[in-house]
């Protein structure tokens, strides 16, 4: 394993390391990882600088087939990848295998979507010469790749939105060469995955420096790639606190750059009466089955249930308590998202005095809920954040109007999802709060499990993506590390193959 | 003329007022315009947030014969609007027509957009519940309005791009409530306009609110607007101070909103040896014309002519010297551009020794040009600013390499402009660093003069503006105001239209 900074076809070490540590044992794993400084920072960039104008130029199929290659040399790493990724988040086997085969997956999507051209929205404006008053000239339009980005990888998907995740694939297939601030908690992981990067480059001929990554934290190797004139977007998935100090050290560079952050969410469930009377049962359990799978740490994890009054609540409640008891206690992703969930359940115990408080002093945490009133609910601005981890708090509402003044409150949402019944007066106004407030809204359904395709939208207002309009998920990720260019009247041999015709 | 701050279907007045000025004259113009307070902006807020929930469910088809009527009451408006807007910019007539013109199609073009559902981007993925090893869901996306917008108005485009210009209508279109801040330089104008707006509103039975327009100042008025939390975007068109303030106060809101400032371009415009020795004397012509158009009060003016050595310099720049010697002095737009073109000169003046003075003591200014070497551009920082007025730069280049140096040391533009042969080996480089800075290239043509189209793209990388993927003119420029939504597994009847099937 190379524990040194790749960047680009080199490997430096630095004087300072850091270690993966396995969350269920708190010992460190083997690997010293290189702590990047500003010589290896420098370093990475520069090449990323000179890679680019080589990258952009390289025609759709060529970096389709050089991350088809990426997706081949993951799957060569084997069992090793699953051990280590295993090792250092906690997480199960199947976890894992299913996130690899979205990595890859996902490496395929974008490699098919640039074999094409229209995700670079070709539009074509043939000229007029004879149009009164004046002619019209000939403007042509398409999407170009924005130069270097930076990725911040997340500790929750250290392979579906880490090393070649969704950020870096995306990135890639558009043109741009990527910088990859590992995740502190899945260094070894990183290391790995990183080389079949390396590899896949180098076999595809792609420029020195078209990827690389670094080791290091937040408040330095963060900081400084964020503010360094050289990198072109920031992609993000995070902490609210982290996200915001990316977003506003960006904001205030002397030219200030796209941050693409998505950083966490309620995903606000409503269950009228209608549904509670007509299947109860199911979605406790369907309910307890989503806000407990991977521990809870899960960015659509269902973190508020509202409830209508209904005789059937009890049943409801029952089937979710009955699920979440069986789920068996599991380590978090690392010590700090461990202590953080504790720290939020030990406030909330003192506040509510009825939630499982986890205190057997091991590194498992076990799920917990808590059930508070409509009212009690908006007058306690402190429990309108998410606790990130197996945790939702149940909401009984005295009505759809009540929900609605809930959601108001809350600030943006990736998901909000609606348990109900087609002839539900209520539904009409829950469901216009549910489209002001999120980004997808679900029927009858849970918010976990986030399908990849066209149409999906895995973003929302803010704190849940920096900027409303883009997505983390599918096809239109895309279009976050482009900008539009207009040709008026070229000649067609200057013209982008796109544009030709 | 109503001299209120027109909110809604009220008309407030204040204590304190401004009045619009005679360029020409430099003496004030009829009607003391109120000064907005907070007490207007707060009722033009909540107006807006009352209206937003309502407008945004009208069908398109309404929104559009909404905006239909806005443009005939701007042409019924007849002369008085004309001869007012020519008083308070000393634009001509002919330009004001033809921007009346541009403005009432801007608003037919986009009431035409959303007649149709193609501009929500409708996207469907039917359910495969068959598909193994998990079902997919039912997922349909489209694009849904923000929420109260607002837009800071253009001194130079007192009618398309101000109280009814292209940031205006688009948000209108998308069903986006609006409120104006009204540019001091032309308050009547926008008076003017705002009561057709508001006259189409009550007309079309559109919510009190869903129009607005405040009179103030950017540092008090532009500020308080910009940090309310009950703005969702905004809309700018100026100069990079101002944009820069808005972008700034924007970011560091508690809850940050999308900035689309247009702050200006220095549009560099290359013009090959190639090119030189076959039309010199055209480019001359072409240039000298585009550069002086409106006393080069234009975002799209070209300000920079890299020029490479070529024995036919001397009929480029004679022909450009007898073409901007013809231009009538002209007043600029207010005292403050004015003032700040008449300084720009002075120091250029004091640093070139070659530029014209204009100093006749009158409030018209000539257009002015000066010749530096390249060496020489490349070590003056300071003449890599944007003059706002009919001046230019030109540079003699030793050559392409030394094009692409100045490019790359510029910061982003709207547009970038060559002037070739088909032939020229230079081509290729020069058209790959005009793609990297800036938004739309420009082959054998003029800056000036932006295509409303598809395929236009009338924006580029910062400074140019905010955002590089967004652009401020043509039917793209409605995404501005919107973001995603995807809707997951909800039944028919519950769907947007265009999202049924």
């Amino acid at each position: 394993m190379i524990t040194g900074n790749i960047i680009g076809y080199e490997t430096l070490e630095s004087q300072n390391h850091l270690s993966g540590v396995n969350p269920l044992t708190q010992s460190d794993l083997d690997g010293a990882f290189s702590i990047a400084t500003q010589v290896e920072i420098d370093l990475a960039l520069e090449k990323a600088v000179l890679a680019f104008p080589v990258y952009r130029k390289w025609p759709g199929t060529k970096r389709a087939d050089f991350m088809d290659l990426i997706a081949q040399y993951i799957l060569e790493l084997g069992d090793e990848l699953v051990i280590r990724a295993m090792a250092e988040t906690g997480l199960a086997e199947a976890r894992i295998l299913s996130e690899r085969g979205r990595t890859t997956g996902q490496l395929k999507m974008f490699a098919n979507a640039v074999r094409q051209t229209t995700w670079e929205e070709p539009s074509i404006d043939l000229a007029q010469p004879d149009r009164q008053p004046l002619p019209k000239a000939d403007i042509r339009k398409h999407l170009v790749p924005l130069g270097p980005v930076v990725v911040f990888t997340a500790s929750n998907f250290p392979l579906a939105y880490s090393t070649a995740g969704g950020d870096v694939a995306s990135a890639l297939a558009t043109g741009c060469p990527v910088i990859v601030k590992a995740h502190e908690s899945h260094p070894g992981t990183n290391a790995l995955v990183a080389e079949a990067v390396q590899r896949a480059a180098k076999d595809s001929g792609a420029p020195d420096g078209v990827f690389s990554t670094l080791y290091g934290y937040g408040p330095e190797l963060g900081q400084a790639l964020v503010k360094d004139p050289r990198v072109k977007a920031i992609g993000f998935t995070g902490s609210y606190g982290a996200g915001r100090a990316i977003m506003n050290a960006a904001a205030l560079r002397p030219e200030p750059i796209p941050v693409y952050a998505e950083m966490g969410s309620l995903n606000p469930v409503l269950i009228t009466k209608s549904a509670l009377d007509n299947k109860a049962v199911m979605i406790g359990e369907q309910l307890g089955a989503s806000m407990t799978m991977g521990a809870g740490q899960f960015c659509t994890k269902p973190g508020l249930l509202m409830v209508e009054k209904s005789d059937h609540f009890d049943h409801f409640y029952q089937a979710l308590e009955a699920k979440i008891r069986t789920v068996a206690p599991t380590p978090m992703l690392n010590a700090r998202i461990h202590s953080n969930f504790m720290r939020s359940l030990s406030q909330l115990s003192q506040e509510l005095g009825l939630v499982d408080l986890n205190e057997d002093g091991s590194h498992l945490i076990k799920p917990a809920i808590a059930i508070v009133s409509g009212d009690e609910f908006i007058n306690h601005a402190q429990w309108h954040h998410e606790v990130f981890g197996p945790f939702a708090i149940i909401i009984k509402c005295n009505g759809a109007d009540q929900m609605v003044t809930i959601l108001e409150l809350l600030k943006g949402q990736l998901t909000t999802t609606i348990w109900s019944e087609p002839y539900d007066p209520g539904n009409d106004i829950l469901i216009e709060a549910m489209e002001q407030v999120s980004g997808r809204i679900v029927w009858n359904g849970v918010p976990t499990g986030v399908e990849v395709c066209d149409s999906m939208m895995h973003g929302g207002p803010f704190p849940a993506t920096s900027h409303p309009h883009f997505g983390a998920v599918g096809f239109s990720s895309l279009k976050r590390w482009t900008r539009p260019v207009a040709y008026q009247n070229f000649p067609g041999q200057y013209l982008p193959g796109s544009l030709k015709r």
